[in-house]
């Protein structure tokens, strides 16, 4: 079985999971236990705490552990924002990129409901974010700026400098990055000083499911999503989940070391794929190798439903998707080529390959083996039609 | 090492961490995924959430995935109420006990911004509500009443049949259970017909951390607290985290399977255990057998601090727990023994021994012992004064 849906989640590495196992069975008190067990508990959750700060450059105090990327997209567009609508009353605006993930998407009826101005910035045909057109909306009444750093669908990489340069004129605006796909080759472009807030989640980077990350600088006003114990310095109670905190920073730890080379070896996996994709009639979207993170690949069979496609994949023990995971209930929502003008005819014949730091060449091998003999059934049963 | 904090938290068991292991290893595709790891995926989710429903006598498409007891909570006590407040503007009353845990009570003042009228049924001095003074309370203006099953810091058990009683006049009032601390001994109090809201919590039954359970009757209008890809029947995004769902409801089914022998057996422990605490000069609170869960005994040692009392427990390796874990964060936080009428200064001197289903003899046994040595040795210090 070959597995290419690392966009939607990654395995576990054994390594990792090894390390969920030893806290899970040594270190399972609360660490908001006063007795021994406890404070070495806590003492485990500062460390891990400490160690991702130093990956990300935060500090360990703007360091918050939630439970998924989409919890923490909620913190931001729910409390977070609604304190800040407080703090600042005369700005109403919201701007979200045009492609952003479900868990930024779904909550504008709710925005629009609680009486702010949602604007979309738009992309061009590349999935790049126009930056004049993004310059342009920026203005005084802007409380938020929600862009993801690599889009999930077809992994457009946006341009988090020069959009930091245009956001420099107005440092009251508050910026938020939902990184969530950045970590497999582009997790540099995290440091970003500019940023305010950033989601991150454990799962697509060979952690454990079932922690988000949730950085946000000490300058930005906080307001909890969750209520209770007064877990993570009183902004997000619940028992802290340990073991998958700490196998999430090793996780993240093992992710950066291999960051360059990942970058490099999936670069040449990208043009190796597509290559063979152009030349058996695919259409693959996304621009220049710097406008992009290599680790996605979306590309269409015109002519083919993607749900054909990934059946005839799948078929083939080769585990492929049509979409986001997170979008797959929403029949053909390919939300983002729409974006990007992308033809509906041409949208709902694509798919989508992803890669992650494990995937290596034998697998890319076969993946190209299986396109070349997939695309020429599907371009017998065309040309029969 | 001795752990006496299982109110706390328990510790996952060796059977529920292979189940995790294997889950997280074999079927690691996102459920939502159309291939075949992804269908795979989703069966067994499907089946877990079959399980759970079928030990708390709850339908199928009523079991809701989240990440912990306090998110449940917080669903209940925010989109949930806040559409219900919505559907029916007249009522704006909310009944808590005056003993819920931090995640219930630390909303009051949020309910109250909001325009609720948040009233306390009172309890005894066993911590057992008043259900002469919680029929009164109740009328056409209530919204939601929220109590807990086993209180959390004394292990008082509401009398949830006379309470179901007494809401059987009134079928429009949403009956929220919080039952975290019942699985371990009063399971079975949970299939009370009349309940319309159950959250649980999957590491208070050996289960791994980061599942909360909540329960919602098909008859009640939802609302999600956190939107995305529409997982969980569309009231709670996020990828689900299905090694920890499945390691829970396996943990469910083992926590049932020894209901019955773990309260015989636990009583028997609680007895042996007050007995000693009450012949060394202990005040032992709570009422009568069946007015109690038996793996919390909270006392107090008149004249020393509870913080005090903790830590010589913790230097014979004994680990028990002042209040509730979620409660430690603010120092002295006796909640419950305060609306129970217990005088400060005896509250002050409180600490919590709190069992599990695994639970043994020979532990309890070292624990008397313990608990003698300790008593002595400040009965000595008090004289000494």
């Amino acid at each position: 079985m070959l597995y290419f849906d690392h966009a939607a989640t990654t395995p576990p590495s054994s390594a990792v999971l090894d390390t969920y196992i030893q806290v899970a069975q040594q270190y399972f008190a609360n660490p908001s236990s006063a007795h021994l067990l406890g404070q070495e508990a806590h003492h485990l959750l500062n460390n891990a705490r400490q160690q991702i700060a130093n990956l990300l450059h935060f500090e360990r105090n703007e360091i918050y552990f939630t439970s998924s990327g989409t919890e923490s997209n909620n913190w931001v567009l729910q409390s977070l924002l609604s304190l800040h609508a407080d703090l600042h009353p005369d700005k109403k605006q919201v701007i979200l990129s045009a492609i952003e993930h479900p868990s930024i998407r779904s909550q504008i009826d709710h925005l629009q409901t609680s009486g702010f101005e949602v604007i979309l910035a738009p992309v061009d045909q590349n999935g790049q974010i126009d930056l004049i057109a993004f310059k342009e909306l920026l203005n005084d009444k802007v409380l938020l700026v929600s862009t993801m750093l690599v889009n999930n669908e077809m992994g457009a990489l946006l341009p988090i400098e020069q959009m930091a340069e245009s956001l420099s004129d107005y440092p009251q605006i508050l910026w938020h990055i939902d990184a969530v796909q950045a970590i497999t080759c582009r997790m540099k472009w995290i440091h970003q000083a500019r940023i305010d807030l950033l989601t991150l989640s454990s799962h697509k980077f060979h952690a454990v499911r079932g922690v988000g990350l949730m950085a946000i600088r000490q300058r930005v006003n906080k307001a909890p999503l969750l209520f209770g114990g007064g877990q993570e310095f009183g902004q997000r109670s619940s028992t802290e989940n340990l073991p998958a905190i700490v196998a999430t920073a090793k996780a993240l730890r093992l992710a950066w070391e291999v960051q360059e080379e990942s970058l490099q070896r999936l670069t040449h996996y990208r043009d190796q794929v597509t290559r063979v994709l152009s030349e058996n009639n695919w259409r693959v979207f996304g621009g220049k190798q710097d406008q992009i993170s290599p680790h996605i690949i979306c590309a269409a069979f015109p002519g083919v439903p993607g749900e054909v496609l990934l059946q005839a994949f799948s078929n083939a023990e080769i585990m492929i998707s049509t979409t986001s995971a997170c979008s797959s209930r929403k029949k053909n929502d390919h939300h983002t080529l729409k974006a990007m003008g992308v033809e509906d005819r041409v949208a709902q014949s694509s798919v989508r390959f992803s890669f992650s730091q494990k995937t290596n060449q034998i697998e890319i091998d076969l993946l190209t083996t299986k396109i070349k003999e997939i695309s020429a059934k599907f371009m017998q049963d065309l040309k029969g039609v």
